[in-house]
């Protein structure tokens, strides 16, 4: 069972918790934990031995814990997502093939395409496929999103490339339930074409960032980076094709450690227990 | 303060540690643990905001402490160190400047080689060098390094790219105190001229691992390794020249992280609590 | 078109050809080239602008290289391969998406297990699926295997995670044509459970090594090698987790590049002209 | 002796060039070329196992090659340095161990600062150190600047930490001669304190970017970038200390290509033959 702890930090929580779970001759496995001194913060994930009721252990920490405390009991660790798509296959092909060998840490519900392009490995892995195109009427074609996506229980949304730009409103709708991949360069491009620039200024590395959306594009808190190392000999396409290869594997990386409780957010950053 | 406790787990071990460190009003800042739950150990490094009579401190943690536990309270990290070399300069060298510019987390007690071909760098950073040449009778030679080791205080031998090979004895004399870098490589080449071996074979990768010497030739327990990528423009010489640098780096890493009270040390493993 | 030329080096020789293409008004977009000097030996690989007739250029080639060149020109670089698997399933994943959307560089004929565990992915990819499994009798085991292979036009045989010995009788039916993913620690773990040995070692990296099969087991030329970081937080099944996604992502560079033309073998290494 | 080409493309280039060194009875020991096919331009440098007259040379060379070709003959490659610095010590320090050694590929001829932090450390090895203080009036201030340096020979500035912003003027006298070492980040933090906006973010990667020094600050051609992992467990100190180490690392691998000849800028982007 794993319980994941969030809340202002006090001398003494640590001792109160570990004694509240010694009581319940609960073992502790591993336990994970970080104190932001700055923010006045604590941060924990433990895995412990046994699984008991939720409720009745959450009522408990309740008492020793601070008001405000965010706590998650996980008996179940597997999660719901959703996962909006627009043209290309690498991050979504990824995730079907996890999701079908039962190793993706979550179950994907549907997958929600404004292009037809990734219809048909969908329907190969038979996970359900909507074709929703964008219209014209913002507003409209994130309703129809929406209505779709309330279709299904969830509890993330997963962009896998999905080229579209989400409204301030319809991001609030899903509070840091919202996972994104974009690619990510030092210095970063600003504006179109970022690895044509990036090309033109002879980057070395190229790289990938997953973060969770929020009212900034691309500026939600960051869950995990990687990068791979680039030079002259790639041209443009050969730099967008390297760009994909870290892109699947920084979105695979982020999601597990998603799925597995390990990300909090606070103010506009993570904090990741692994 | 550092506090850094290994002992046999079992329920209650946290809340009992940090249930003391609440007493004492001292406020954790940072918190590491590790339970190996096949060897049944618990692992803890903490750092807390105040400093306190160290010898109380451990009186109050032992009481509540398996009896076989380790504990070590740091209220000065700064360690003391013996440094060997043979000719190589790259990891000494980087060794003087940190102890120089003091960001080493250890101060040079004195530097030991076999040959003197690292005597004028240690001269120019007034660090003391002893020119102790290899013999023939090799209880002698080590005799002799004993002897100057102990005309100074220190925690660690560093071997420096130091090319003897220590007697059984010798190494006995400093349980888990004398740390070494070498090479590595995927695979392991055994025998003589490794680096040439791995030119034969190709390799696409050279790397290094810092280790704790025991009886066992480069097989005591690792601390840190890290690779750079190599491929066939390399030749021999250039690979040497590469994996240097990647010795110097890990190395640092490495001592780092021993300075810092972060490694520990059962069976023929570490645990690095970062 | 790519040309690639492998041959004893001597004087003049990119004069030569580049001569030759310059004649042809063949423009050049890209050359690679490498020489061994110990072996004397000499590696090329152009892509030129125009696609002419193979047969004509390279019998003008013959004239003006060594009499033993191994000359290689393809005008359609697209390879086929058949995949060998046994249970594990992420490299022959990994490979059927990138064969279903084109972007192997080379296409699946079909995939031989000897399991069933992955016929049901293949067959959702309509890929054909054999199930030989093996048997007592060696022998009759590969006899078996070369039947099915035969059925099919290839150009190399990808073990994909097949975890059994392929007999010298086999391998030399095939030189340099069969190309096998496994785990690289530092050092190397010889003999059965190499995870379980890199975690009672405490290694800090888990790599993976492509490479070509030959006699000797595991021990041909390197085509390809990474790492990713590890530590004490991970035990034996999560260390064979990280492997997974290693092997797979090093064995799509090593298929990529040696579906690209980019791989020469001599002696026991490979040069890899990026 | 070490062949360096830059000019327009055209057909028959290389054959020109390997056929004059041929009739020169010069081995091509090694080789490396680059067509930028849309800029039409041809990069190459050469490895001849044998020194002759490099005028000789050159003015063949500049019959077969395009009238603007730029054409280095470098029999003896070591270069010369002058070092600006302001006050810390990481780079300095690892360009004067490997200059003391002479393994930097160059020789340091003096090393200026606005501070006089580090001159102790070139005192120690015997390195002139220049403390010229910077002063209101910028113009006076790079005119001492100027003034020292062209006492002097030199064939690159090296800005190792260099806290000063360099005026148009100033940068103008030095073309692709000056080359800077900086902290990156994925995405870039604009303005002050980058480090602090990089843990704001929780970045998971550190980066350093060196680049030869244009009008437009940190904008110029990047000659090599690396990164360090990082994490939620660094506070803002942790994270300018790791920047040290990385950008230490990535200053010396770029002075080492370029004192070997392998960087050639075009554009605002360099093609780095290695």
């Amino acid at each position: 069972m794993i319980i994941v702890i969030q809340c202002a930090d006090r001398v003494g929580l640590v001792a109160a918790i570990s004694g509240l779970l010694a009581q319940k001759e609960l073992n502790i496995i591993s336990m994970h934990e970080h104190v932001d001194n700055t923010a006045n913060l604590f941060f924990m994930r433990l895995e412990v031995d046994k699984t008991i009721g939720a409720e009745e252990l959450e009522e408990n920490l309740r008492e020793i814990l601070p008001a405000d405390a965010l706590i998650k009991i996980n008996p179940v660790p597997e999660k719901k997502i959703i996962v909006l798509v627009t043209k290309e296959y690498h991050c979504l092909a990824d995730i079907l093939v996890r999701n079908y060998f039962k190793t993706l840490g979550a179950s994907v519900q549907c997958v929600i395409g404004n292009h037809d392009t990734l219809q048909d490995i969908c329907r190969r892995f038979d996970v359900p496929f909507y074709h929703l195109p964008a219209t014209a009427d913002k507003n409209l074609y994130e309703q129809s999103l929406v209505n779709t996506i309330k279709k299904y229980e969830y509890d993330y949304l997963v962009l896998a490339k999905f080229m579209r730009i989400l409204s301030h409103d319809f991001v609030s709708h899903f509070p840091m339930q919202i996972i994104n991949i974009h690619h990510s360069f030092l210095p970063a491009f600003a504006g179109a074409s970022p690895y044509r620039q990036a090309y033109e200024r002879g980057v070395k590395l190229i790289g990938a960032t997953a973060h969770y959306v929020t009212d900034e594009l691309d500026e939600g808190p960051i869950i995990a980076q990687q990068i791979i190392p680039a030079n002259h000999s790639l041209n443009v396409q050969d730099m967008v094709k390297a760009g994909k290869e870290i892109e699947t594997a920084v979105l695979a990386k982020a999601l597990k450690l998603v799925f597995d409780d390990r990300v909090f957010v606070y103010k506009n950053k993570t904090v990741v227990l692994e």
